[in-house]
């Protein structure tokens, strides 16, 4: 059962942060292989190894145009409207993300400026298996879609009769995502990393997945290939006033337990009433979860903190950086104010993680284990670069000129400082 | 002498593209174990470390007070004035990339924002040796101190007396940082990704170096920690038509051969009488050249290439992704619209790269070696986390509740459709 931890010593407070490290076998080598195998064989790679992990004997990786349009029939009406309306929400957010910058006139006669440029392939991976993580194709595609990206190319593994489940093709069906492959894992990673006969090489990958997916991606960067940012098991952490309701709280906390065995969930309060009221909300509605024993796993490594005032949980928060944040005290406006550390945040009794995860608008794809600290969660701007461009004038040489100059020469390189001069020197004849 | 290439086969251009590969020692074993030195030994091990590389047998790792006051002493009167008139032209244009995002009302009820929120501690590694760089400087420290970095660590390595370059010193000064320590390579880097007893750990670490310090960032990356981007030798790209200057166009070509034996320079036009009149000013230009053997290394590695047409040359630029482009065509405006993949854009004759090196106010730490088609240049983004922000009142919750609910549902999310139902439940008695 979670741990209660009453009043802790400040000095404590950094080891608390540190997060329940998981026992993982080291994946590297096999890893390794399966990148190398995929770079070398190609589709022959991606079909052993699709094999070998879904048990399936895969033909043709490709998705068909039918199988797109047919999954439509296969949801309720109910899920596809809920998706229209969480995709209207998603995108509303999203839009508005995108930014026209100014001319900046830096001197007379200098001129600079920047540009948003959709990054021109993507390729999105979308974990598969027994609970398919639809919503994430809306969160990847979206901002993709917005940003302008030419080709959007999706991963996602095949189940053992070689579907992938219908809930995400018709989220990508409807966002008009057709590069959709059967495949999963590290190989799906290698494939759109290098490219093989079937599917094509992006500029960055995006998405969740699993260790070997974690570390294809970590691998893959270091050879230069972008990602979306450093994975960890996710979290949530709670700060709690006095007039929380703890029957929310305690769902809150176990919405986020249940996403697996190694996240981690945070209670931080002030009132040693609302901690224990809490903690028997997580027991009765702990009964109740269909999840229960994944769920039960996660609080094992989890903790409701018991701390001397509202501020105190703002600063130890920060510390932690967590993932999701929910703030139900009093004023929420005002404390989220003091949050530097965050990936996404909860305001009040009624903003709910599950919300964000699905439906008010905000990307889920968030930076956990801590990386809240230097990362951004996912947007708009990480399916573009933003290019500088600079016009300088013959009057505009002429006032940065000597400047520029001599800065090249203090520096030593004279070249640069004569590609000023050879240029200075013709104006001067003007 | 650098190559002429003459019409290539389009199915050549990717080929061409390809950055010649420098012959690289593996430096991976080196940079581990001065990482794992850093990180167990802390100030013992760089002490030991400076000694080794730098001769200098140092006490106090950090810069005084008075060795800061006092650099300005060593500068001319020239530089200093024209170190100041590049800070400013670097914050005007830097400070202009801070923007303030409004909130979006995704749904009635629903609430969402995003904010940038600076990263807290962050650490600058500033190259020494006879070239000092100290343009780099204001070039991390500027956008640093606009996103309002709280700590900001600066390390640079020691001369052979145990002082740093006064143009470095000078430059950190006039922007206040004070967090100056005489430490280089990689192992500059683990003291920054570690902490010891002298330097402070920080949260994100930024600046170019020799390829001991790109194997230590590039290791400290798959820690978790963030860098700025992935590194590698610099380089320009020169499109040119028919009325460009060749001489202007060698001089820019020599200044970016002039980095290093590894930098690579292209010119791309359509007009061969261009192409060799560009030749022939290379030559007499290197002739005069203080760096000369530098630049006949990397000149080696380099192309003039003849291409069909201006749009053709846009291409292939396109496919390279530049660091650097120059564009001087007839209407550089409009062809840089066409431009997606570069790192910094210069339009027209006057506008050469040294001057944004310096002083045209863009920032100088771009993306090399292909990495402009996914990665941005150094702006004040980098230095900045974007946190979202989400208030959903009891109406909000009416809302997009249902939505929430049925897509956890069919995600066998239970528990997160719970934080939903119990929260609706209360609002139904309402």
């Amino acid at each position: 059962m979670i741990r209660s931890i009453i009043n802790p010593d400040p000095l404590q407070w950094e080891k608390l942060c540190r997060r329940p490290l998981a026992v993982m076998k080291d994946t590297e080598p096999a890893v390794k292989n399966i990148l190398s195998d995929v770079r070398r064989n190609g589709d022959k790679a991606l079909r052993k190894l699709t094999k070998e992990f879904s048990g399936y004997d895969i033909t043709v990786l490709k998705v068909s145009s039918e199988e797109i349009e047919s999954a439509t029939d296969k949801l309720t009406r109910d899920l596809k409207e809920s998706i229209i309306q969480a995709r209207g929400n998603i995108e509303k957010f999203h839009k508005a993300q995108v930014i026209k910058e100014e001319i900046i006139e830096t001197a007379a006669g200098v001129q600079c400026w920047r540009k948003s440029v959709a990054i021109e392939k993507v390729g999105l991976y979308i974990p598969g298996g027994n609970a398919p993580l639809f919503s994430t194709v809306l969160m990847l595609g979206i901002p993709a879609l917005i940003a302008g990206c030419r080709e959007i190319v999706l991963c996602s593994p095949p189940d053992s009769n070689g579907n992938i489940h219908p809930a995400i093709l018709f989220c990508a069906g409807i966002l008009g995502i057709r590069s959709i492959y059967k495949v999963g894992g590290a190989q799906a990673i290698a494939a759109m990393a290098y490219g093989t006969e079937s599917i094509p090489s992006v500029n960055k990958i995006f998405g969740p997945g699993n260790r070997y997916v974690t570390k294809a991606k970590e691998l893959i960067q270091s050879e230069g290939i972008a990602i979306d940012m450093p994975a960890g098991p996710s979290e949530v952490l709670v700060i709690a006033g006095k007039n929380a309701n703890p029957a929310f709280i305690a769902a809150d906390l176990l919405s986020q337990a249940e996403h697996g065995p190694d996240s981690q969930v945070l209670l931080l309060t002030p009132e040693i009433k609302l901690l224990e009221n809490v903690k028997t909300c997580i027991a009765e509605q702990l009964a109740e979860a269909p999840n229960r024993s994944v769920i039960k796993e996660s609080l094992e490594r989890s903790m409701l903190v018991l701390l001397g005032s509202i501020d105190e949980c703002i600063s130890f928060s920060n510390l932690y950086a967590p993932e999701h944040l929910i703030i139900v005290t009093d004023d929420p406006f005002t404390d989220a104010e003091k949050i530097i550390n965050a990936g996404s945040v909860f305001l009040g009794n009624y903003s709910c993680e599950s919300a964000g995860d699905y439906s008010s608008g905000t990307n889920h794809t968030l930076p956990t284990n801590g990386y809240a600290k230097s990362f951004s969660g996912l947007s708009v701007d990480s399916f573009v670069k933003k290019l500088t461009f600079q016009a300088v004038s013959a009057e505009g040489l002429k006032n940065i000129g000597e400047a520029t100059e001599t800065m090249a020469e203090a520096e030593t390189l004279y070249a640069h400082k004569n590609a000023v001069t050879i240029r200075l020197k013709t104006l001067s004849y003007e």
